[in-house]
């Protein structure tokens, strides 16, 4: 059997200074006994890096608390402009259960590193999504309203002390949110019309919030150069809200209005599972099991 | 980069007592430094195994050697009946690329195996498919006509000369071809009709043979059982004619008889990559790279 892999996924504040960038990331790979990075993007805009990393827990322990040590050392809000809103140097550490590793593992891992960042660095945690100690901090919008520059105040109101830590915002770091949840799909579905409007209305259609898909969030976007609209689309929970069918309900939607889907995108990364489900609801598969698939018998025969 | 794999289904000429068939199954399986075996599939009726190892090129070579020493002390086909055309006890030996391999690295352990075969077992060897020494042994149902009983006389026609061994028969185990092709994937899909006619009209549609596409096999058959009819389906090349053609092409031509598709079935074992196509497919993805696939990237992270 395979060694259980989790992956994270921490968002930090700084997507300006390359030179900034290259040394937190530095750290990271040189972090002994550390996980794989597995993806870097940084985005000027947002003055925000994304690393990807994959490993056991250890690992994945390991790099986090180095990534937190060189953020704190190399990062500060108090002078930190950007479009994305933000509660601290590092500022979002979600674990996703990818291999062997359930929810309940990444969830125990959350609170594990929590603890530890909190009591290593002075810094106040807020546990989010599975990983969270009260419903109204499940939301990583709801928490981080208000950002760093409302943290100190928002922290004074009882329902808003942090999981672990001080009681204060870090002067320089604000605070972290570290959570659980299911791998996250960015997916964009492109129409053959520059009318975001259609894409827009499509995107209500789909989304969980305004009445669609549980696990679905969509808004519409235009696409200046390509001169089309496109339905950008996060899909939160790949298992119980398949990519087949937003794509179905997408192509539907878009038919009232007069329009086609021209092409898909998936942005990062995608879990084979969920290519493979398409694959099985497009094809028609009947009692269709994982370990039929060449490569899983080639990683364990006996399955 | 991890190393080069190459799949073998080799079949033998025994399906009936199982006693024979545990034997050199667990022959191979104890072979020093052998390929893994990944399935084992018997047929009575037939009169016939067959095995899916997988390995790099010398532990599959020496899998190969060991079924043929315990092949050919077990078989004697001067005494085999089955309704399988056979050749030899040792019947056929393809060598199929799966991972970093090439075609041309399956050609060449097609011809270095039949040769030490045919050395050390005093064995006429055919090659056949992508190892073929002429176009006209390259269709293996060509090289087998005639069947083991009529392989004497066969062979002392010049056009079939075998490409290395003896130019007379082995007395008990006759001549086993050996060659190299694509991966088959055993595909069956299920109309809503008992009528087996409508699904012998759609696989002469839809196959090769018949006008059909290039590398598509098929017939009709009844599923009794079920009530329903199934289109058989042996995709040769899922590369060059991907799963999801077939479904769409059996899909129309059923419609013109009113009839449906209610679901397919996988036989035994499917690439990753012919899932993946079909879901490239259905879902419009624009500019995928199999390197976003989590698990490759796991696998390797600098793809």
């Amino acid at each position: 059997m395979p060694t259980k892999i989790i992956e994270s996924v921490p968002n930090f504040s700084e997507g300006r200074r390359p030179e900034v960038v290259q040394a937190i990331v530095a750290a990271v790979r040189g972090a002994s006994g550390g996980a794989r990075v597995l993806d870097i993007s940084s985005d000027a805009d947002h003055n925000r890096s994304v690393l990807t990393l994959a490993g056991n827990e250890s690992e994945v322990r390991a790099s986090i608390l180095r990534l937190f040590e060189a953020a704190l050392e190399h990062i500060d809000l108090r002078t930190h402009q950007g479009e994305h809103p933000r509660l601290g140097a590092v500022d979002v550490v979600p674990f996703v259960p990818v291999r062997e590793a359930t929810m309940a593992d990444c969830v125990r891992l959350a609170r594990a590193i929590g603890e530890e960042v909190a009591s290593r660095f002075h810094l106040p945690v807020f546990l989010y999504e599975e990983a969270a100690s009260a419903e109204h901090r499940r939301n990583l919008a709801e928490i981080r309203k208000g950002e760093f520059e409302g943290l100190s105040r928002k922290m004074s109101d009882p329902l808003w002390a942090p999981d672990f830590g001080p009681a204060q915002p870090h002067p320089s770091a604000g605070a972290a949110v570290i959570g659980a949840r299911e791998f996250l799909i960015a997916f964009n579905v492109n129409l053959n019309t520059p009318d975001v409007q259609i894409a827009d209305r499509i995107a209500r259609a789909i989304r969980h919030s305004s009445g669609g898909l549980r696990y679905c969030k969509a808004m519409g976007v235009a696409l200046s150069e390509r001169r089309i609209a496109q339905v950008s689309i996060n899909m939160v929970n790949f298992k119980k809200t398949p990519l087949h069918r937003v794509v179905e309900m997408i192509k539907s939607e878009a038919a009232r209005y007069g329009v086609a889907v021209v092409g898909s995108e998936i942005v990062g990364l995608v879990p084979n599972d969920a290519l493979l489900s398409a694959a099985e609801f497009y094809l028609r598969l009947e009692s269709f099991h994982v370990s039929q698939v060449l490569e899983n018998r080639l990683a364990d025969p006996g399955a």
